[in-house]
C-alpha cells in the first residue's frame, strides 16, 4: 500500500499524520518554518501572495475555536480566501454523508481542506476520496493524529536545542486519549531523538505504549530527571469528572509540573505545552510563566508551519 | 405594477424569482455563467476583480451553511468583501424590525444583500425598501422561489441538452413545500420546455398545480417514461415524520428513483438533484452515483451561476 | 498613574473609554473621520490599504452581531484580514484564562484587538498586558464605556451643528445600565458643549450623576425645552420584565419619544438613537423616521469613526 501521504514523485500530496512521513520531509516543512519565521519577524507587512486565488474549506466537525483560527490566520496570511464550515451544526444534521459533504465542496473547486473530526481517521477516508488536485491536512482526528501540533513541537524544539540526536526528552499526561501524544511520539523517533519516555498514571496509558519505543515511567520524580524538554499535555475536563482519576487536584499533585519537580530536569530544559492550559491542573503557573517556558513561541512557530505545510500541499 | 427585478432601462435590479423574469435576462445569465464555467477550468487562479471594493452581505435569518457557502464564495471569487449575518440569533432577538436591520445595514454602505428567510416575500419586502444603488438577491424565501437553485439547473440542462425546445422535463418529490420546485417550473416554461411534468403523491401537491402549465402525474412508472431530465427533490426530514407521508421506506418505495424506474427515461436521461441528498429516501445511492447523475457537475455551476448573477446586478 | 490610552508621546495607544481621552485627540478622531466620510461618498470603490497585511481579531466574550459587524466592515474597508472569535462558547469554556487567550493571539502576531466583554474593565485589563505594538479598542465593556458609539454621536453632532460650544444636548432613558451614556457624557463635557441634561426615571439613574457634570431631569416636558439634540437610549428588554419599571406602555407613556414632546426642543432639534430601536418602546416610528432622525447617518458615520479609530492606532 503506498503512503497516502505522498504523491508518486515522493513530494507531500496531504499532511495526515507524522507517522510514515520521510524524515526529509520532515526537516523539508521545519526548514521552511523557519523561512516563514523570519518573514514575520522582519516585516511589516506579514502577508505573501503563495495561495492568492486558492480556497482553503476549514472543515470542521468538532468545534475547535483555537485551531481554526491558527489555520484561518495561516491561510490569510498567504493570501487563501478562507471559508469557515462548522459542520456539526449544519449539512450533517440534514442527513449527508461526509463524503457527499466533501464531493459538493471539491465540485465547488475546494483546493485545501484542513478537516478536524471526532472520527479517528476522518481525514485519512477524505484524503483517499479526493480528486489529486485537492491537498488535505488533519487537524485532529479522534484519538489519532494532530499532525500540525507535533510539527510545531518539533520546530520548537529544534529552535531551542538545535539538534535531535542528543535529547531526552519525556511527555507528560494523558498519553491514552491524547493525538497530539501519538504524533509527537512518530515525529520525535524519525528525527532521531535517542530517548522519549512518557509519564502518566496507568489508567492514562495506552496497552503496549512500548512498542511505539518509548521509555514508560509513572512517577515525576523518575521520568523527568535530565531531560533537555519536557512537553506537557492538556488534561480534558471530561477526564477530570470521569472514574480514570481521582480529581483534579490528586492529578495536579501527582503529574502537575511544578518548579519543584521541574528542577529534576536539566537547567536548561524547555517546558512545552499545546494549549490551552489548566493552571493548577497539569502545569503550576509559576512554571508556564517561568523562565524555561516556551509555550508562546510555541504559538508563533505554529502559525509559521500551518503557512509552511500549506504551500508545500500548494507545490509552492 | 412594475416587475421589482428590472430597473427603467430592462436591466436587472434584483435577483427574487424566476417568476416574470424575461426570457432574454435568463439568458443572458446563462450565456454569462458559462463565461465563468470556462475560466475556472481553464485557470490557476479562479479570482476576477469585479466585485473589488463592494459589500455583499449573507443576510441569513434561516440557516443553510450550504447556501451561504456558495455565495460566500462566489463573491469573494469576484473579490468582494463578504460579511456573513445570522440573523436568526441576533439582532432580530433584540427587537428590531427587519427593515431596521436592512436599513442600518444600507446605512453601511452596503451594495448588495443575498437573503434567506422562513417567510415568503422577504426578499422581494427588501428589494422594493432599499436604494436603488443596492441590488437583492433571494436565497429562498419560504415555499416561495429560490432562484439562483433553478438557475444552476437550467444551465446543467443547456450544458447536457444543448436545446430547451425539445425537451421533456420531470421533477419528482415533494412540490407541495419546495421553492426550488415552483422556481424551476417557471424558469423551464419561459425557457420553453415544451412537456413539463409533475410526480408526487397527492399530499405534496399543491392545489391547482396545472394552472402553472405542468403535466401531473402521481405514478413515477407513467411519469418517467420517455423523459430527458429527471429533477429530484430533496424530501426535508421534517415531512418524513409528519402526517403527509406513511414512512421513508414507504416513500422510497414509491417515489424514490431507483436505476430499475430510470430504465423508463430516455437513454441519455440526466438526473439531477438540488442537495443535499437524502440517500435511500428520495434517490438510491447506484443512481446519485451512477452514469446518468449530474448531480456534482450542478454544484460546479452553481458557483458560476452566482458569480453571474452578482456581476451583472453589480453591472460588470 | 500614565493614561493607559495614549503613548509616551501623547499618541493614541488603545481606545478603551472617552473619559480622560484629551480634547486634541477626539478632534483628531473626528477630523479623521470627516475625511473617511468623503472618501466612502465620493468614490465608487470603499477600500484604502492603510491596514494591509495587519491582523485585527474581533474578540466578542459577549455576542453582538450589530457591533461586530460595523468593526468587521471597518477593518475590511481599511484591508485588513479580520478574525472574528466568539469566545463565549470556545476556549473560556475550556477553562483558559481571558489573558491567556490573549497571550496566545498575540503570539500568532495579532495587530488590533476590538474587545466586548460584560465585565467593566476587561478592555483595559488587556491593555494593561499587551506589548507595545499591539493596539485595543474597547467595544463595549459591562455598564463602563463604548467609546466608538460616543464618538460616532459626536461626529453626528459636529456634522449637524458644526460647533459644540454653544449646544443644550439631552441624553433619555435608561442611564443606570448605559456605558453609552457614561461615554457620551464624558465626550460631550470635554468638547464643550455647556449644557448636558440627562432624562430618566429615579430607579434608572445612578446615585451621585451630577458629579457627572450633567443636569438631571425624571420629566420629559421639563427636560426636551429648547434642546439641540436628543440622544435617546435603548430600552434593554431586560429591563422592561424587571422590577425598576412597571411595563414597556407605561415607559413608553413618561420617557418614549413622540412628535408631541419632540415639539418642545430646538425646532432644528436632531434626534439620535444608537440602536437597535424598540419602537413603541423609548421612540415612536414617527419620530424615529421623521425629518429630525439623523439614525441611520450615525450608522453610515459609525463606519468612518471605527475607520479612523483603527487607522490612528495603527499610526496610519
Amino acid at each position: 500500500m503506498n503512503n497516502p501521504q505522498l504523491n508518486k514523485h515522493g513530494e507531500l500530496q496531504h499532511l495526515l499524520s507524522t507517522e510514515g512521513l520521510p524524515v526529509s520531509i520532515l526537516r523539508d516543512i521545519l526548514d521552511r518554518t523557519a523561512s516563514f519565521v523570519n518573514v514575520a519577524a522582519g516585516s511589516e507587512i506579514k502577508k505573501v501572495p503563495l495561495l492568492h486565488g486558492k480556497s482553503v474549506f476549514n472543515l470542521f466537525f468538532e468545534n475547535s475555536t483555537r485551531t481554526r483560527t491558527t489555520f484561518e490566520i495561516a491561510a490569510k496570511r498567504l493570501s487563501a480566501d478562507v471559508v469557515n464550515l462548522n459542520i456539526g451544526s449544519s449539512s450533517s444534521s440534514k442527513g449527508e454523508t461526509l463524503l457527499d459533504t466533501v464531493d459538493n465542496l471539491c465540485a465547488m473547486h475546494a483546493d485545501m481542506f484542513v478537516v478536524r473530526h471526532s472520527q479517528s481517521g476522518a481525514a485519512h477516508l477524505i484524503a483517499r476520496h479526493v480528486a489529486p488536485r485537492i491537498h488535505v491536512i488533519n487537524a485532529g482526528d479522534g484519538r489519532h493524529a494532530h499532525p500540525t501540533q507535533a510539527l510545531l513541537d518539533m520546530f520548537t524544539i529544534r529552535h531551542y536545542k538545535k539538534e535531535f540526536h542528543n535529547l531526552r526528552v519525556v511527555i507528560v499526561g494523558d498519553i491514552l486519549h491524547s493525538r497530539v501524544a501519538r504524533s509527537q511520539i512518530h515525529a520525535l523517533t524519525t528525527l532521531g531523538v535517542p530517548e522519549v519516555r512518557v509519564i502518566a498514571p496507568r489508567t492514562l496509558l495506552p496497552a503496549c505504549v512500548e512498542r511505539l519505543g518509548v521509555h514508560v515511567y509513572h512517577d515525576m520524580l523518575q521520568g523527568l530527571r535530565e531531560v533537555d524538554v519536557v512537553m506537557m499535555l492538556r488534561l480534558q475536563n471530561e477526564r477530570m469528572q470521569g472514574a480514570l482519576l481521582p480529581s483534579a487536584q490528586e492529578y495536579f499533585k501527582y503529574y502537575g509540573l511544578t518548579q519543584e519537580k521541574l528542577a529534576l530536569a536539566k537547567a536548561d530544559a524547555i517546558v512545552m505545552h499545546p494549549g490551552p492550559m489548566n493552571r493548577g491542573v497539569e502545569i503550576d503557573s509559576s512554571v508556564a510563566d517561568g523562565t524555561h517556558s516556551v509555550i508562546l513561541p510555541q504559538v508563533t512557530f505554529g502559525i509559521a508551519v500551518r503557512m509552511a505545510a500549506m504551500s508545500m500541499l500548494a507545490g509552492k
